[in-house]
């Protein structure tokens, strides 16, 4: 594994889902910032399982506990710690899948890299679940960012062939973004949150589950954040967020969009406003050359339908080597899009913060 | 600026555009393993410039010289330089530009960054020119992996909305591989490929540019290769993709489309052939949970149609602060998609190596 | 910060003396590795506080408890994750030191880095106590050595002018260092021992302190491991081994006595023997070139007395920027180099195990 | 290999003794930076074979090349690669160290790492030479820092067993360090510097070798650099000190003198002067905790005599496993020590500037 990333603010996520806890520690946090605890917990309850009807039934109390890090409530330097005991796990659910593999999930694959010896229960370190210690780490640097006067959120794009309104990339205020963050189901459209809300409760009493796309706003960086060639700043977003679970495919601004358009239509004209360079229009997201543009940044992540469904489906028996059929039981999100909502916000503070460092 | 990349195996890219030379260390080469240079010449000819109708009419021989690294034509262990002469540069054309910065290109984010003294002619160190030591580096990769049996090729998907045949995901050969690589124009079809010659020459003419999509496959990789959460195959293959000037997205598998479909849909079913396990369709792209299954690895990349064109376009002169309008002259690609082909598969194949390098 | 080491096996290292607890994250050991527990809670005892005449009389259960990384026991591939609380704490010891550094300790570098937010109970991060997850990690590595026939093993060299024999570097063998390592005072020569305990005696009566050399051999490594030029054997282990607090010096082989000698002195003769490449003599510590050369690596670190000591000492108050005198109360080792053996051997272990990973 | 080092200024050596060229990439100097090239080459001169009694007979031009990185002789943000060519080589002379290694040399581990297939000729990627472009990045920090008021500097402490008089650790101005730089023989007593030439020059005639000492020094470096606990200030010099063949020791400040004091006797007092907190001693060589204290960073490394000697030795013939007489030809400096005096500069100055980039 590896499952460290990071230059300056430096994560490292620990746990599976049916071990006794799982957690994060963040190095590289200015000494001396405090931690709204209130704030932290608000972010962190928008990933959590079990609140409403289109979620895992799974509860956890998932109470943060700090080990280390913190004097007084203040960061001090030293790494801190975070954990989260994992309290309601039903091992037993998971028995016969360390022979079946579960399609789409990692069971196979670590099985084989890990000789078999991966901890099936749950998913183990696969979990989603882990996504909860990149929400701590992620939620503490988004509150370091909001005092630069960064904001990000995030906000459901799509389920299925539902979509959303998308963000404005020019005009997009924190005010818009703090809408999004605190919506209920997280989408900028009502009606369109009604019909996707519709259609996972269609998906999950067939049995089924939906994927949909997360888009994605930072707004107040600077300009010329980003280190070109390999680590500016779509490549560093990118290789958190396919850190987290199910993300199938990252794009910023125009994105594949852009593939079908000429120059003169992806091209963003620059202008002077109020003394600034800016840009008409925001195709680029907010990135020219791996280097912020002092525009928004803005990217969206595709984000497959949860590979556990109710229905049975065609697996291997790995001890015998043979086919196998595979009904999962259990509890699963019939679309894990709108929690992996703060996942990706999470992600994104991390690398943008872990780039601000020098400023921060 | 940050144009390092890799844990095993290790490359850094120097030069600028109208720099003495471009070029590229690679460390951490297997000792003993011998460059076919002539494979490796042929390699670089494919993103070389000047060769044809639609790619710049800037012509270097492109010649490698190589510093170090090797005894007697073999990798000796010893980190291997490359470089390039850049003989044929006509800096006079970019003058201008110091201070009026090309729409959609990195003038305006590097001026920022490096407070005015980023080298402006011809893009700098943000010129595609600096793919050609990506490919050095990432075709003699190639050659390393393909004596394991491992095959990377990529073709065009698509130009503006002309759309390429797909790559079969589970039964593509070593032998379709091998003949996007020879082909002529990199595409599977000749049909579509006749079509989007004419797209660019269309585009060309209208000095306008066009984008697209590159379709990547990597076949015979074993399965277990990639380190979760944060060093897994998709992890690692888009921080290096995103560096490849112009790329604006990248997916594997079904990407963004599998956000549209239903798990059951989406599902990959196990099944066990000769003895291995293998998936009867594969939606995952080669990839679970950051791991390699053992199935083709296929990802797409979204590139950008060219934003040098010969339209005048807006933008704002720098020391004045003022709107400026702006016509760039000078020899541009109307589209950088068949040359950026190559560019992928060294990509591909440099994260491959660096992860399989323990096997190799 | 930066307590994160390894590039295959990755630690990070979190807590502060007087936090909830200390930890270590520990990621890449092999999966399907079975720990010995035992053994591991044998290992830290070596380290642990209150043994003994020589250390403080800070008593705790230094109880590890596993988070993360294991299923039944058995390292499943994930990372693992240990923690240890502090039960033990006196906090109001500290009190006065936030305004009065200690001579010899980071009060002060850290009251300058951090602004002042650091957590200076105890010595916070900087504290000796963090050595304790360094020697979980380490003891972890140790085992997984030990099973590939590799032993590690430190005894004090000397205390104040009290010399110990030196390990043989030739013929040194594993009964040595088992011997090295389970004498309850890691001496080769109980009569130095005697002394050395005397003398800590002698300084802990006169409120002062002692430091010492510790030597450390690891024999069983195959010939080749390290990475020229800078992530060789030594380099590696310097870095790590500079993360012990009190650590002023480290010395390969020979080490500060080869420069006093001449060349056809300290060359050590290659001969064969059994099918075998060795060297006569052993003064390049079995590294050459930053490589192994198969004779057993040595190396000694020298440790500073402990800072803390009984006796009044001159400092400044930071809030008055005036002198100040300082007397320290509290419980402090007059000699921390006996705890430091394990130390030292852990931080090998995990360099060497980062190093041999290909291997394991 | 692994010849990268550096986390904001990176740096990558490439190149052997006798291939084409030797060289390095700088990525992150500061845009805008101007290099002084005399100053470049007046530092690189210091370490230049062939200029007296006591050096290889090897002559260079050792003429830099500049392939990439300014703009008008400006660092304009991309990386930076320097290169030498190698003309004065005769490879003839190594032939026979193919099959017999040479004692104390890396050519018996690099054989084993390299499978044979390692550059044996002049040492390859081992050779002392390489040290030459780890002085033209390690020129360049020097230049950057002192334009930030920070000096560094070393001379020879000891050759065999005559002194130098040390540099005060306290009161060592600017001018001290100057001295010891334009110094023809780098040392400050010049009556231990003329002992010093003549033991070098009777080992010479014996056939033999020496090695030596070097004590190096900063100051001006702000208190609270370092990252604790192992990217501090003692972790990162050591690291990459070792990177420079034959350095068998590093110690910093009483380094292991300071296992021999008492604590009373090595922790320096505190007191304030002018406004600034400093210590009246420097035991602790300017780092505390792995973070600077404002006072000289003082360290010192001890280099081994010189393997390559004329004196007939016992080594192996490989191919045939037995036993063999080697007597080594060819050119060879009878005391690397003072030409190693600015490559400790250089390391010093790359370790600094590296941890030094925020304020740079």
């Amino acid at each position: 594994m590896a499952s460290f990333y990071g230059q300056n603010i430096k994560i490292s996520i620990f746990g599976q889902s049916h071990s006794d806890a799982i957690g994060v520690v963040v190095d590289g946090l200015s000494a001396g910032f405090k931690i709204d605890f209130d704030q932290l917990r608000a972010f962190m309850l928008r990933r959590a399982p079990g609140r409403n009807e289109y979620s895992t039934k799974r509860r956890e109390e998932d109470a943060l506990e700090f080990l280390s890090g913190l004097d007084n409530g203040v960061a001090c330097g030293a790494p801190l710690c975070a954990v989260i005991r994992n309290s309601d796990t039903r091992s037993a659910d998971y028995d016969k899948l360390r022979n079946i593999p579960r399609p789409g999930h990692a069971d196979y694959t670590a099985h084989i890299k890990y000789g078999g010896h991966n901890d099936i229960r749950g998913g183990g370190h696969f979990s989603g679940r882990l996504t909860a210690p990149l929400c701590v780490a992620g939620g503490i640097c988004l509150q370091m960012l909001a005092r630069q006067g960064i904001e990000i959120a995030a906000h459901i794009q799509s389920i299925a062939d539902i979509e959303d309104v998308a963000f404005d990339p020019v005009i997009i205020s924190a005010k818009d973004l703090r809408a999004a963050k605190t919506a209920e189901f997280p989408v900028i459209s009502a009606e369109s949150g009604m019909k996707m809300r519709q259609a996972i409760e269609n998906a999950r009493r067939d049995g089924d589950s939906l994927g949909g796309v997360i888009e994605c706003a930072a707004i107040g960086l600077p300009a010329g954040l980003g280190e070109p060639m390999f680590d500016g700043v779509e490549n560093r977003v990118a290789q958190i967020v396919f850190g987290i679970p199910a993300v199938k495919g990252i794009e910023f601004g125009n994105g594949f969009i852009s593939a079908r358009l000429r120059g003169s239509e992806n091209n963003d004209a620059f202008y002077v406003e109020d003394g600034a360079v800016k840009t008409r229009t925001n195709n680029h997201g907010g990135v020219l050359g791996g280097i912020t543009s002092g525009m928004p940044v803005i990217f969206r992540a595709a984000i497959k339908p949860t590979p556990s469904i109710a229905l049975e489906q065609e697996s291997v028996n790995l001890p015998e080597m043979a086919d196998a059929k595979l009904t999962i039981s259990g509890r699963h999100d019939p679309c894990i899009v709108p929690r992996a909502v703060p996942c990706i916000e999470a992600a994104a503070a991390i690398a943008i913060a872990d780039m601000m460092i020098r400023e921060l």
